[in-house]
């Protein structure tokens, strides 16, 4: 029984259409996969549990990465996060295994169990071939998740890549989602996507996050300060306006400062045939994203954006000296490719937000969903005013 | 006569409070000055005029600031600009010289009157003592002002440096934001600032803008569309609502398009004791209050940040090899810095579309000033709305 | 019984001195442990073995690293590489676990032992406080090495944690140098360090290389082209000389091209007190030190530096909202730093190359120690030519 | 009557040839253009003279470079220096108009020319279309030259831009190497190119540079150390041997470090098919170049580099949405690209020094030209003593 999307619910985000799915995988090739690990309840035994986390995987391709890498670009718009395998991105703009977002101690153990994949793939790896490239994203899940405990191993990162698909994608709690909390809300895995007009090339933008980001009263939805209204159940008290004031029901400073802990990893795909240098700047325009949705790019949040095309494939052993390359020339398509990152990630934040159910983790914590329903009839009186 | 600033029609945008002014001025010992354009009409004379263009100066201290320089970092938020001076200041951390602000092909003439005033300044320059590194921004006014002409002469700049006070700030069509425009509607110079709490050290955060950049229907105010209500009038036709269609009155994508080439220029000035490094990170969340205001950092808009602090002062020449200097350490109070960002950047572009004046130019070219009222009804109505 | 280090042979390099040990340990507090991995012979048994591998830890401080980090820097040279940890020290300029060196696809593995390291040091990670930065540098043993079996394991990194002493550094073939090879010779860890004039600041900064770079005709000794005289014996034929020829014995340009796929690690230690921002411009004259040796820092060679300072110490739980910090401002000071970088540098690349011993690896395999007596004895040679 | 290059004395430098003239002009297309200022003697009047300065032009190839544009990279080995329009070939990977290097004072009147002379061209400019970025690089002459006068005007700008040509180039003291030293000799502009073989595509790499770094002793010819026999003669005493020590005749450590304020300005052409983000790896390896010349990459040092490609061009307004591009894809191409690049800066750093007159400039500040015989002599002494 899965909660509904923000667009089900009849709520539109921005001017541009999405695809089919409105997912990632809309940009044809893309795979998703997820493993979620929820096991145990009561108080943290460090390194046992309770296990509230897990791992989700984005493949471009269903080819053999490595050996057909596609062109990418990270770029970092707050480096306070342990994500792993970007310096080589930035350097040869190429991305040649799979990517993965995890919990903040599993970037390791994780980053290893793609390299294992990578080699059972593509065995001459280490061999007559050099090394090979992993990307690991992380959030911090431990609020609600035994962090010490790195509990995603190698076989359920294995399992996600097996899992992967295209189609519609699990969203909310599954996965590296399914520890993670937004604006104090429960939060998780959401995507969208949009779809640039055919007279500019029809192009299809995805975007995937994992949220973890934002304080509590600070969450904005489709423009409206829905935060300003809506704050999640404290300890022993209900939900409260912000007419009654930021400290009632102890809501203190340090608690709201501890929100701004959480971090938010992005992935974007796109069929647009963009050069490593143009993607990072698709990467620029997250912030603008995030900011939609109340983000305030906080310091303790490490924001990390990994963008990829699948237009064309770069052979790991290449068959000549040079090669040529389709590239957007026209600046108004990178205008609809920004606009469409912009919107898609707004989306596919509020949608990590709208899909994801109550978890209760370690030491009883609770991360509470959305109610969904409130927020959109505050937006829908809100339009409602706003008519002149 | 001049027109209201947002807070003076009852718009309160962003949490933490003002100072005094509600300008970079807040900032103690921060200058502004602006040398005003405006001479000619009719068809464009290229080289000749209409003139509608200017220069705005920012002075952090009023000493000699080659010899005492302040720390300073610059942030490339889209690098389509001619800004210049910026590589020193990401090696060196340090400002030494005013800030200018100018139209697009104005950069060199007003950097060589920069010159031309520090060595006045400082005649020991070039002579027992390197050089002086330049700061100048730009915004292309080429819609309403003879760019050709690069009118902006040393002795405008040198008047502008003479005129510069504390104090409040004339904002809107002033200075380099003579000839401006925002959201294709007259805009101009604003600036805003922001005060944090007495126990995260009562530090104040100054934005000042020139605000040149976003499309017509993107216009967000206090986090409403209003954009999608109120468009500027278009020739032969008045201001149309989002209902009629985009392309009503000849509205076309084009002319859209042509509105994405805008910049803008944000000049970010704080008193609390921050390093080049944590300036640069200030300047970092400058995208975030950009894009509250509709902005997706479109392809074509220079978007460039410069930030200083004026907590301490850096000698050209040491007494000492090296030197005790006060940091914000405590991660919380650097999280409020962020938050002063984003609302100051926010309202500093508000109010330069608030505060300027319509303006008629070369070839009749007319840039409409915001129905401000209509805009904040708006506003007020949705609230109305909003409220449970 | 070691071989003897440059300056053991009466080469000097450079013009500063040397600290005491002539070893990044000559920076006060710093410590580096080795664990070697040296086991079976024989054909590649991928996943298995021959094992020629390790790692190397370095620790600025014999404290708690988490709780009282020190300022630090990354700079990328070349960015073909899996290093990681990178991106917080870029945004947050601290270090704050001991940088481990190991093999390419180890990176994962090791970094997740020194989570578990730091975990057991300091509990409260990922319970009261959020999550822990590790850095870890990488080179490609696999010439070696059975580089799938991914050999160094945690208890190996802790081994070298718990084996890290001040004091002489073990060079060449050990820790994570065990493998490597250096302009085809056998190379592996090297050190070397320097002391600035006592009206300078008498500061020392320190160096440690794990070298795996170079082209076989390229090394540079002491400002001489030794590699022009010096080759690597062939399978099948010994060293000869340049004028030979390139191709002799088998010599082909796709085995020296494959020279070009090494890389090197670089950590920088000093006790100036630098800010991040400085460090990394100390970092950033690495490159000249490599060249000195010969390198043209080719494209698949992953070239990283990390640099640190242990002058002072930021406190994880700060005490108060800003700290005052020392910061070297003299220019003239900065200078002799850059220098004493690029020379150290350049020493402990030579001593990389004249402590490591022959080793023979996976397939037979050999990495052939260099001659240094003949070397040096060119060396000599060319200078009594060069007296006038 | 010129001086000969270094290669005319029978030193190769290197192992890759050198094009048809050994400069930057063998990347077909390439032009340069000089004009040199020097008039006036005595003492420093300031703002007036004496005058040793200049200019040099060099442009990709002889076409529209607004409406038809280079793909070029910048890259900033260190900042300390006034260089403008890096911004926007960083954002766009575009060169747009022709690359001046002129004196550390005259960037911005220097720019202005340039922007005028664009506008000239292509005078939609600021009418139909925005704006036009023009790059300036720049080095401190002040030791010979009157710095404040800012003596290129427009005129002089469009005099070299009228002159320059393909084929061989002038060397040494011309234009906007006129007035500047290297290794405290006289230095300026210097030349060199590269080839790689049939087999990797038969590309050429080009180098120009105005050369403006270095401390005496520490210049390296062909690998030997040549600053230590060899230093320019002080006020009242003849050139002294390293023996006679450092301070022999007023040669103080101020004196040495003063020498470390100057910089170097780097282009590199090639027609090679690279991408903005591979020209940008190609500038990576100046810096390994310049250290083969002695270079420490001093604090004081703006040491920039500005690549292009000559191999397709990106037109201002492009006839479709995306473009087709070549794109070299084999590493052993960009390794091959790499070391030309180290070669030919290298050998450009040296007919820099190699082709200077001896000048006279403010207040008989005297840079003496290297006694070239001298020190191809200590070279070839040395090679003697290398041959076993």
């Amino acid at each position: 029984m899965t909660r509904p999307r923000v667009r089900d619910l009849g709520l539109l985000l921005g001017d541009l259409p999405p695809g089919p799915e409105n997912a990632i995988t809309d940009v044809a090739g893309v795979r998703v996969g997820h493993t979620t690990l929820c096991r145990g309840e009561g108080p943290l035994r460090p390194g046992e549990g309770p296990v509230r986390t897990g791992v989700t995987v984005i493949l471009p391709h269903d080819g053999n990465l490595f050996r057909h890498k596609v062109p990418a670009a990270v770029h970092t718009i707050n480096g306070f996060g342990k994500a792993t395998g970007f310096e080589q991105v930035r350097e040869l703009g190429t991305l040649e295994a799979p990517i993965a977002l995890t919990n903040t101690l599993n970037v390791g153990l994780v980053a290893d169990a793609l390299v294992q994949h990578a080699i059972r793939q593509s065995p001459e790896i280490g061999i007559q071939t050099g090394s090979v490239n992993v990307v690991v994203g992380e959030c911090n899940d431990g609020y609600l998740n035994d962090l010490q405990g790195r509990h995603v191993r190698a076989e359920q990162v294995w399992a996600a890549l097996e899992a992967a698909t295209a189609g519609p994608v699990a969203e909310g709690a599954v996965g590296a989602g399914t520890g993670t909390r937004g604006f104090s809300w429960k939060a998780g895995i959401g995507t969208a996507s949009r779809v640039l007009p055919a007279d500019l090339g029809a192009f299809t933008v995805g975007a995937l996050v994992q949220t973890n980001m934002g304080r509590p009263g600070d969450l904005i939805l489709a423009g409206f300060p829905v935060g300003r209204h809506l704050r999640p159940p404290q300890p022993g008290c209900s939900s409260l306006s912000y007419a009654q004031g930021r400290t009632a029901c102890g809501f203190s400073f340090a608690e709201t400062a501890g929100a701004e802990k959480g971090s938010i990893m992005i992935v974007l795909a796109t069929d647009a045939p963009l050069t490593a240098h143009q993607l990072r700047r698709l990467g620029v325009r997250v912030a603008a994203g995030l900011a939609r949705t109340g983000s305030t790019l906080s310091h303790g949040s490490g924001d990390f954006v990994i963008a990829f095309s699948t237009a064309y494939r770069l052979p790991h052993k290449p068959p000549a000296l040079t090669l040529d390359r389709p590239m957007v020339v026209a600046g108004r398509v990178l205008n609809r490719l920004f606009q469409a990152v912009v919107e898609s990630v707004e989306e596919a934040v509020v949608n990590s937000l709208f899909c994801a159910e109550t978890v209760v983790g370690r030491d009883g914590h609770t991360a509470y969903a959305l109610p969904t329903a409130e927020a959109v009839a505050l937006v829908q009186q809100a339009r409602r005013g706003e008519r002149p």
